[in-house]
């Protein structure tokens, strides 16, 4: 049979709140998990640990993430604490140090109370309780909710999903408190599978999820999503992809939501792409566009901005005249100019729903992506520049 | 000899306000221009227009240019509008229409009111006087204040610059009112020159000025950026090379500094690279962070932002040990972790400058690139969000 997974978490003390920081998850035996970290060239000490090992070996027995300090620009110093908590994790535990990932997030720059940090680990392996999602019931979501609790720093609510046999938990609102947070997401699978399949659908699952998404367009130091294949049942891949990936989207979507300061999440499609890559490139442009963010906060229905956006996609060359530029069901732009649409009606869908469509046809082909952002707003600028080291 | 230039500007009616709204330059012979525009998809009429003749021909008679209209998102008769100011540019001054080349900026999506924009060229032709900067004076600082006025958008100040033979004028603040503006540049030096030599002086000056400033990141529909040799004097390439440079490099810190909202200019120095090419990825990384430039806002000497920004360079490794962030004269980052700088300090020489200098040095190497970009602030937001269509 499979892992059986176990959690518990604790207030070490590390945030100045007094709220759970740190979080403990075990795996009753080896478990399989692929992972995918940051490609920030300043990694936190965590991160450059943790990778080192999943590049080596393909099973582990626990997790340990502590919130509030993400053992950042920390030097030589970092490192070494972020081998402590998983020597401390697995002398409590009776695990080689090898079997266990470390994850941190919260403020950068300032050295990880380590002596705190320890504490916290012991009291919380001495509490490890079942985290079971079988039923999709009340234990699942309680459980789910304190884990994703305590690894929150910056987001106003906790984030996770359930699906079938699938299910997760995340944190990320941006990139502040007061330096910087970050995005962590773990989502797990009864399936049972090899490695190659689990790398493979962790890949796709994470270009299209996490990787499609954009508050501030900012790449944290700290960023770690990993997929957890726990190997209780037998379930065909494809309903594995499909589950594990609505766990997933439902979680960056909750990303954006929360997002700093955002009262929208703008859904930027972009279909009829000859290729992949392009309907991305154009996605992906849209959606860091600042005059298509703030256009998103003013209800503006601003074709003109969104057709500059995705013209500057300078790899991809786009037909003004083939192209078509919709804000929810009303098409504002065809065969090179505006049509006669009411422009006030579309302002209209805008202020009314908190998830606004965008849409553009490039009509050239089939392929197509689909991108999240949120909007970018007064609290973004207050949060980002009132809060001062 | 060569090119004697005139001006005229007239008030056409295309802007709401009332304000100047058309340019016209005239050489009184065949003059050298070189011409780089935006690389959007989206290119406005005008764009396209001048395009195909820059791309046939290297001498050009005439200039001319409306603000209040962008000419953008016009379909075919935004064309059709771009030859008819060219034609009507010419029957005026008894010249060819393709030795007219033709800009606009302004809305976008809009069609341009071309009864008026003719009858102001009428006008205007009637009118031209002689644009001389021979003297550095009075006469010449008047002519391109006037020049730089008629092409305005939301500038909030003409900008223009004069140098030893060198001088020129310019427009741009981001892309508003309530779509876009556009950035609109026009270097001229007295120098005679082949133009192969004009070219590369042009395409080296543009991307160390034009093409190394950020306000928010979007690449406009009309971006266009002339240099203009006279031909009325013999000076050594150098020079002629150094002086364009800084009339351009002028204009265009003027255009930071008139940036959306701006209340700081932010100087981002990325030096010790080992090439030109990560240096300015680099230095353009750190420049549109958005939370670096809500931390030039707030006088946050926020380091964890620029590393951060610094490392999301993906296809530049960067060593975070040997990586050194100053703001000002202050070290503030160094061996992988942060100095013992007092922060209020620094916070301090944010608060009392405008110009705030980033330097970021890599240590493995000797190039180097330099950046502006303006502060993200509450009227960023509010120009952008408010000012619906």
């Amino acid at each position: 049979m499979g892992s059986k997974v176990y959690f518990a978490t604790a207030t070490a003390g590390i945030k100045p709140s007094g709220k759970k920081d740190l979080l403990v998850v075990y795996f009753d035996q080896p478990t399989l998990i692929s992972a995918v970290y940051t490609k920030n060239h300043f990694k936190a000490a965590p991160v450059i640990y943790s990778q080192s090992l999943t590049e080596k070996y393909t099973h582990f027995r626990a997790l340990v993430i502590n919130s509030g300090n993400a053992n950042c620009g920390t030097g030589e110093e970092g490192l070494i604490h972020a081998q402590q908590m998983a020597q401390r994790v697995a002398q409590n535990l009776n695990l080689k140090p090898q079997e266990v990932l470390v994850f941190s997030t919260g403020i950068i720059g300032v050295p990880l109370p380590i002596e705190k940090v320890l504490k916290g680990i012991d009291q919380a392996c001495q509490n490890l309780h079942p985290l079971t999602c079988d039923d999709k019931g009340e234990t699942c979501i309680t459980a789910l909710k304190e884990a994703a609790e305590a690894i929150s720093t910056t987001d106003r609510f906790p984030k996770y999903a359930v699906e079938a046999d699938s299910w997760g938990f995340g944190k990320g609102a941006g990139m502040i408190h007061p330096n910087m947070a970050t995005m962590l997401a773990y989502v797990f699978t009864e399936a049972k599978l090899e490695f190659e399949d689990l790398r493979k659908i962790h890949q796709e699952i994470n270009e299209k999820t996490f990787n499609s998404i954009t508050v501030d367009g900012c790449t944290s130091t700290n960023d770690s999503f990993l997929l957890i294949a726990l190997g209780n049942k037998e379930i065909p891949l494809r309903e594995v992809k499909e589950k594990t990936f609505k766990v997933a989207q439902s979680i960056a979507k909750q990303i954006v939501a929360d997002g700093e300061g955002a009262t929208k999440v703008g859904i930027i499609e972009v279909v009829g792409a000859k290729t992949k890559e392009k309907a991305r490139a154009v996605a992906e442009k849209i959606a860091t566009s600042l005059l298509v963010k703030t256009a998103l906060f003013g209800c503006d229905p601003n074709w003109g901005r969104i057709i500059a956006a995705a013209g500057s996609a300078f790899d991809y060359p786009i037909d003004p005249n083939r192209t078509e530029v919709y804000i929810g069901k009303y098409l504002l732009f065809k065969e090179g100019k505006p049509t006669n649409q009411n422009l006030q009606e579309v302002a209209e869908y805008m202020k009314q729903n908190k998830e606004i469509l965008i849409k553009v046809n490039l009509n050239e082909g089939k392929e197509s992506w689909r991108y999240l952002t949120s909007d970018l707003t007064y609290d973004y600028v207050k949060l980002n520049a009132e809060y001062t080291t």
